[in-house]
């Protein structure tokens, strides 16, 4: 069976690391786009006094060399990060609502409703452009300032959405709140309609449990980030997006395609590594996948 | 459901950090004594040349405070081990037998059928002392040398190894190869005549997704290491023993009870930190419990 991930380190793995140059920012797009993975999350159109990390999206975009095989894709906060995200040239567009009122209300002072009520704009626009609609639903297992969320209200949400036109839902494990059964919760409760993808941390180790639990729930789309880029803005120093070589490294030797070359992937783990010059949490990074035997 | 947890950090883990007082274990082992958590294994008695972490285990044992609701136990090497194990009281011992004959060789200097003809006495020592032996079978799921271990081959070792009296059994994931296509490939095989258990390692990432399988698959017993003390002597760096803490987090959550105060665990995790004076790769050690809302 075919599983599609789309790598999001160079940009939810950056944003929440130590700002890097925009060369090398190019260089891990690139080197990324060489391993096979079928979609890139290259950068978000945010203010850059919100998240100087993302300052040179721009920049970054047309330096990068976009390989035919890839999808790529950009973050974006509101209509006017989706209208620079068309100028550029994405056709694929994600936006995030919290399904926790509280951390929404953290991030961009606004309600979910609120925010809802703005979607069908974005939308409108990104149609208008040429380009899909995703929205993330960030906090979909649990808020770090609420705690668990009503897998309902998740449910409620994506009808919402799905009603308003966007073409693909993603479930956030902003924090690293999911677990199995949390997964579950949310899978069992919501339509099918539209295309699902998981996109989980693994703060507290869970990643590759709840990527097993979902794909075993029929969810075949999941975010990860090479060398398990990036952090938890909650927790200093706490692990933030499932690594995308242990992600692959697990579903390959279950009998999962992903189209990756895994070899190449690691190698592009340590370039990751070199780029933000602390050591990344990846465990395939650090002892490689398990068919590389001592001579 | 009722899971239960062997914890292994006083053994398995502090084998494999550098040396630490005699004080250190003997604190750690009390502390872990107090968190609910029904087994400890406390100690090895091996060659102090051999693993000279070990060298003081009459000492430890002599000075841990007994709490009557915990089994402990430990492991050995030989008759000779088993022989000092139960001199110092102990009523439950574990032995190492690895499937993988070239990983038995380059550890011990016998194949895994040598190492299997020596058993039935060891295990005759042990019930003439009033001590149950358990068989852990290491690299069940994959040898660093050898690679992939044909699960018929585990299988044959367990039935052998009930067919001379051991009273439980153990498999070992000593280098972290396991996958949930591997422990379900070994778990669809073995007899359940006696009680099994699951040893695994978080190298790669899968440790949660691993034991997440072998409970699908009605697997109750489960060792692991607080704060994930311990390392892989096969590549320098990378994580040993699933950690406690995520083990016992992802369990409840799931509804399993373990019978362990999670928030007095991650306090002795913070001790085992302490000890060893390195940071413990545990998520749950570093970000907390997800039930841990920001007030």
């Amino acid at each position: 069976m075919r599983v599609s991930i789309r790598e999001v380190g160079p940009r939810d793995g950056l944003q929440n690391e130590d700002p890097v140059p925009t060369a090398a920012k190019v260089e891990l797009i690139d080197a990324l786009s060489g391993t096979g993975v079928g979609r890139i999350e290259a950068v978000s159109f945010v203010h850059p006094k919100a998240i100087p990390q993302m300052a040179d999206a721009d920049e970054v975009w047309a330096k990068v060399t976009r390989n035919p095989a890839v999808r790529y894709s950009a973050l974006v906060p509101n209509v006017r990060g989706a209208q620079r995200a068309i100028a550029a040239g994405f056709t694929e567009v994600e936006v995030v609502i919290s399904a926790s009122d509280t951390h929404n209300r953290r991030n961009i002072n606004r309600s979910t409703d609120e925010s809802l009520a703005e979607l069908p704009e974005l939308i409108e626009t990104l149609h208008a452009g040429d380009a899909t609609a995703e929205l993330i639903i960030a906090t979909s297992f649990g808020c770090p300032y609420e705690g668990d969320i009503d897998p309902a209200r998740v449910a409620s949400i994506v009808d919402k959405a799905v009603g308003m036109g966007v073409d693909r839902v993603a479930f956030g494990d902003t924090t690293g709140m999911a677990t199995p059964r949390r997964v579950r919760d949310v899978l069992d409760r919501v339509t099918r309609e539209k295309p699902l993808l998981c996109h989980f941390h693994n703060t507290r180790g869970t990643g590759l449990a709840n990527i097993l639990t979902a794909v075993d729930l029929g969810v075949t789309e999941f975010d990860a980030s090479v060398g398990g880029l990036g952090g938890c803005p909650y927790a200093p120093g706490a692990t933030g997006n499932v690594a995308t070589e242990e992600v692959v490294h697990m579903l390959h030797d279950m009998g999962y395609e992903t189209g990756i070359d895994l070899d190449r992937l690691v190698e592009v783990a340590e370039l990751a590594q070199r780029i933000v010059g602390r050591e990344l949490p990846s465990g395939v990074l650090r002892a490689g996948p398990r068919y590389r035997t001592i001579a």
